[in-house]
């Protein structure tokens, strides 16, 4: 891909998050994106399989900064501390991109098919988390087990994080939640 | 209805479990789950609205079970003990129906829209979980944390319990597990 690929994909990110918070994702086309853009549909497809990936492609980048962020932990760091390692990464990335986040959110709670996606797309990212903290030595119930739970933790978190009178850090909230959660039991 | 009918949701439920385990969630229809359980057709739709629902039609009196266990905690309950009632409700519940949920499980797992039923499922006990814990006075940040982990916590003592290597009651399955995620923070 040329150098002038990366400034069409965020073009194109732009313009289907505008139309969907616009019109509704059901009521977007390809074609209408491709064209807010001023792009063609053949560009489009290069960039995104469908109009659904424009808000799931993420995912990929997503799930890396969680399982590296685990992995990268030090070995003397208890399974929860290496959990928090990763969602602390994902904080991280997703800070610059809180307006984004916030508007990817309306459309998602919008759409019951979308709200489904991003079910699986949790579920998915807290199976990576067991098998990344299995990788590091902890069995498998504990892992499972620790690994759903920092991934609700994660939920909560971004649902704060979103919020429009929230002011902090997504990576502060998360630390809070832990903390919080700690102090539950 | 008349006092027949328990008796011919009963088995109208064990002759599509046995269908879906033989020839797969997908290929099996109503008519032949009916005809398996020597019924009409008819008689199926007046206890079922489709075939998905006699997997997920237990749904409903889980959640009640949960809630209830949370609303009837004591006063004094902290909103982890609170969620630890609702889940020790559900895992008496469950316990006589062990056999029925491992092959439940297997037929769920063979398919994704099944799976992705499933996980819709489980995101909505934890709302319904939530506003319980709200209702008990607990602020909603709070609530939601509680009860998002409440789940994850009921996912994995589940999946422990259907385990055909398992010989422990759900309940203390819960019991352990919650336990278990105490001890590492």
């Amino acid at each position: 891909m040329g150098r002038w690929e990366p400034e069409a994909r965020a073009r194109l990110e732009r313009a289907a998050m505008e139309l969907y918070g616009e019109r509704g994702y059901e009521q977007t086309t390809v074609a209408e994106i491709a064209n807010r853009a001023g792009l063609t549909e053949r560009t489009f497809f290069r960039h995104f399989a469908d109009k659904r990936e424009v808000l799931f492609g993420g995912a990929g980048a997503l799930k890396d900064v969680l399982v590296n962020g685990v992995l990268g932990a030090p070995a003397s760091a208890s399974p929860i501390e290496a959990i928090a390692a990763g969602l602390e990464g994902a904080g991280a990335m997703f800070q610059p991109r809180h307006e984004l986040a916030m508007h990817r959110q309306a459309i998602i709670d919008a759409n019951t098919e979308l709200q489904e996606r991003e079910l699986i797309k949790l579920a998915t990212l807290a199976t990576a988390l067991s098998e990344a903290l299995q990788q590091r030595g902890v069995r498998d119930s504990i892992a499972n087990l620790v690994a759903e739970t920092g991934m609700a933790i994660f939920k909560i978190a971004f649902a704060r994080w979103i919020d429009p009178a929230n002011r902090s850090d997504l990576s502060q909230i998360i630390h809070e939640s832990l903390t919080e959660l700690k102090s539950i039991f």
